[in-house]
C-alpha cells in the first residue's frame, strides 16, 4: 500500500504559463483509486484555461488534464472490481446525487457537476487519486497513447447516440476540427454516410486523409452539394460543431424533413436560428453535453477496433517537462489535431 | 345521386372582403366525397387571408375554410367506408406521395403539400367535394358545432404527441391565445400539470375560467414561478406558442434538464436562441406542423369526452351570410377565442 509519494505535476499559474514542480500525493482515500498516468491529451478546454479565460473557475494553482490513460497504482478501502496494474481511463465527472437532474437519472448533467481536472486537480501529474465510480477498465492490448483519445471519442459517441443515427442515414458534420472529425468517425462507425463541411484547408486535408467526403462552403454551395448527394432529401442527421452563425444557418438548410440536429458546439452568444424551418420540416434539435458510462464503453470499443484512426488524429506527443512548449505549439496551429502529454516516465 | 347543384359560398375577393354568392358544385368525382358543411371555424390563417397577406397563394376568388364539420351528402366512385348521412370532419391535407417526406412516411409534411381551403377551395360553402382519404367519421352524438373544433384540437394533439408528454409532468404553455389554450387542454388531458404564460388580461381570464394556473410575465417572474412550482426542477415540457423573442427567451429559461420544447408558433424572422442552455441542460427542440391521422382520432376522442370545454372556447357563431361581419368582429378582438360560421341552413 502506497503512502505519501513525491511526484511531478504541471500547475497552471496564470498568464499562459504551466510550471512542472514536485508535489506530494497521499494514498487513495476510501472509495478512491490511485492511477499512475500514462498519457493525457490537451483539450480545447485546457487551451481556454491556458488563455486565462477560466481563471475564476480553476484558480492559479490548478493541475489540469482529463483526456487520460493510466494504470491502477493502488486501491482505497471499500473499492472492488479493479486490480493493481490494470489499464484504465477516468470518466472525469463527479455528480451530487441529489439535484433534479441526478434524481431523473441524468447524472452527467448534474446541476452541481464537478468536472475533474477543472473543478478539481486533474491528470497532468504522475499519480491521480479519483473516485472509483469514474473508472473504466481497458482491454490489456489497447495502447495507452491511443487510449488517451477515449474521452474525446466518448463525447463524439454521446453526440451520435443523442442523434439516434441509423445505418445508412445521411450525415453532415459542420466543422472539421478535432471534435468534428471524431464525431464524423463515430457517425461513420454507426453506419452513417458522412460529409464534413469545413473552411480550413489543413483540416479539410486531414478529413480527406481520414477518408471523408468534404465540402468547403467558401468554394461550393453546401446545400446544393448535400441535396445532390441525397437526391433532394437532405441530411437525416446534422452535427453543428462550428459554433458560428453560418454553421447554424447551414444546419437547418441542409436538413431533411424530420432531421435530427445535434448541438455539439458551445455558442457563447445567442445565434439566430431559423425557427420557420423547424416548424416547416418538423426538425429536431438535441443538446448534447459530455457523456454517460455507455458512451465510454462504446468509445473503448471503437478505439480498440480501429474505428478511429488514432495515428492520424494524434499529431504530437511531448513529455510532461515540455508541457509549456506543447501548449504554445498547439495554440493556433494550422495543422495540429490532438497533442498528448506523456506524463509517466 | 347528386348532379350539379346551386349552393351558397363565401369568396375571398381581396381588400378585406368576402362576398357570399351563388355558385354550382358538381357531383363528387371518383375517390371524392361531397360533404354538406355544418360549421366552419375562422382560423388565424383565414385572418391572414382576410388581411391580404396571402393573396399570392390564395388568389382573389378563393373559398377559404378548413376547421369544419359536416354530413356526407354523396359519395364518388370507388369510395368505401363512408355512408350518406354520416357526420364527418375533413383533415385538410393532400400529399403528393412521391417526395422524400412522403417516401419516409411523413405525408403531413409533404414537400408539395396542398392545404385544402388555401391551395384549393375550402369549407365556407354549403357543399364541399374532398378526397375520401381526408375524412374522419364522427360519433353520431357529437355536436357538429363542437366538432368544428376538431381541426385546431388536432393541431394541439400533434404538438402534445411530439412532446412525448407523460402523466404527471410539468408543462408550461407560452402564449394563451386560441391555439395556446387548446394545447394546454390537450396537455392537461394527457396528464400534464399545466401553467399558461400570457400577457393579455382577457386571455388570462379565459385561461383561468378553463381551470389553468396562469402567470402574467409582465407582473411576475415566470422563471421563479415555474421553479417554485417544480421544486427547482423546471418544466419537463414547454410549448412556445407566442411567436415572440421574449417567448423563446422564456422557453429555455423555464426548461428542466432534458426538457422537450415544442415549437408551435410560426416565427417569420429568425429569433435568437440560447444554444448554451441546449448544451448545458441537454434540451430538445421539436418542430411541429399540422397533424397526422392519429392526431385527428385523438382530437375526436377529446372533444367527445369533454376534455376540451367547447362552450367556453366557442365565443361566437354567425350565419354564412354574415361572414364579412364575423371576420371584422374577430379582427383584433380582445375577448374572442373561436368564431364559427354556420354554413348550412
Amino acid at each position: 500500500m502506497m503512502s505519501t509519494l513525491e511526484i511531478n505535476a504541471a500547475f497552471y499559474r496564470g498568464d499562459k504559463s504551466f510550471k512542472v514542480e514536485k508535489t506530494t500525493v497521499s494514498a487513495p482515500k476510501a472509495g478512491e483509486v490511485a492511477v499512475r498516468i500514462a498519457y493525457c491529451g490537451i483539450c480545447g478546454t485546457d487551451m481556454h484555461v491556458f488563455h486565462g479565460n477560466m481563471d475564476a473557475r480553476v484558480g492559479l494553482n490548478r493541475i489540469v488534464g482529463h483526456e487520460m490513460s493510466g494504470v491502477v497504482e493502488s486501491i482505497g478501502e471499500g473499492v472492488s472490481g479493479f486490480n493493481v496494474g490494470e489499464n484504465v481511463v477516468v470518466r472525469p465527472l463527479d455528480h451530487c446525487g441529489e439535484c433534479p437532474a441526478c434524481a431523473a437519472g441524468h447524472e452527467h448533467i448534474c446541476h452541481k457537476l464537478k468536472f475533474l481536472g477543472l473543478d478539481t486537480d486533474g491528470a497532468m501529474q504522475e499519480i491521480w487519486n479519483v473516485p472509483a465510480h469514474t473508472l473504466h477498465a481497458l482491454p490489456a492490448d489497447l495502447r495507452l497513447d491511443h487510449a488517451a483519445l477515449i474521452e474525446p471519442v466518448a463525447v463524439a459517441c454521446h453526440d451520435v447516440r443523442r442523434s439516434a443515427l441509423k445505418e445508412g442515414e445521411d450525415v453532415v458534420v459542420i466543422g472539421g476540427g478535432p471534435i468534428g472529425v471524431l464525431v464524423a468517425m463515430a457517425a461513420r462507425d454507426a453506419g452513417g454516410n458522412v460529409v464534413i463541411s469545413e473552411v480550413n484547408p489543413n483540416r479539410l486535408a486531414i478529413a480527406e486523409k481520414l477518408g471523408f467526403a468534404t465540402v468547403n462552403p467558401k468554394d461550393a454551395d453546401l446545400v446544393e452539394a448535400v441535396m445532390s448527394r441525397t437526391g433532394g432529401k437532405g441530411a437525416d442527421v446534422v452535427f453543428e460543431v462550428s459554433g458560428t452563425q453560418p454553421g447554424v444557418d447551414a444546419m437547418t438548410a441542409v436538413a431533411a424533413s424530420r432531421a435530427r440536429i445535434v448541438m455539439v458546439a458551445i455558442h457563447a452568444t445567442k445565434p439566430q436560428i431559423d425557427m420557420f424551418q423547424f416548424f416547416w420540416r418538423e426538425l429536431e434539435l438535441l443538446g448534447a453535453r459530455v457523456y454517460e458510462p455507455v458512451d465510454y464503453d462504446k468509445a473503448i470499443e471503437i478505439i480498440a477496433s480501429g474505428g478511429v484512426d488514432a495515428e492520424t488524429v494524434i499529431t504530437n506527443i511531448s513529455p510532461l517537462s515540455d508541457i509549456q512548449a506543447a501548449f504554445e505549439a498547439l495554440d493556433g496551429s494550422a495543422t495540429a489535431m490532438k497533442s498528448l502529454i506523456k506524463v509517466g516516465a
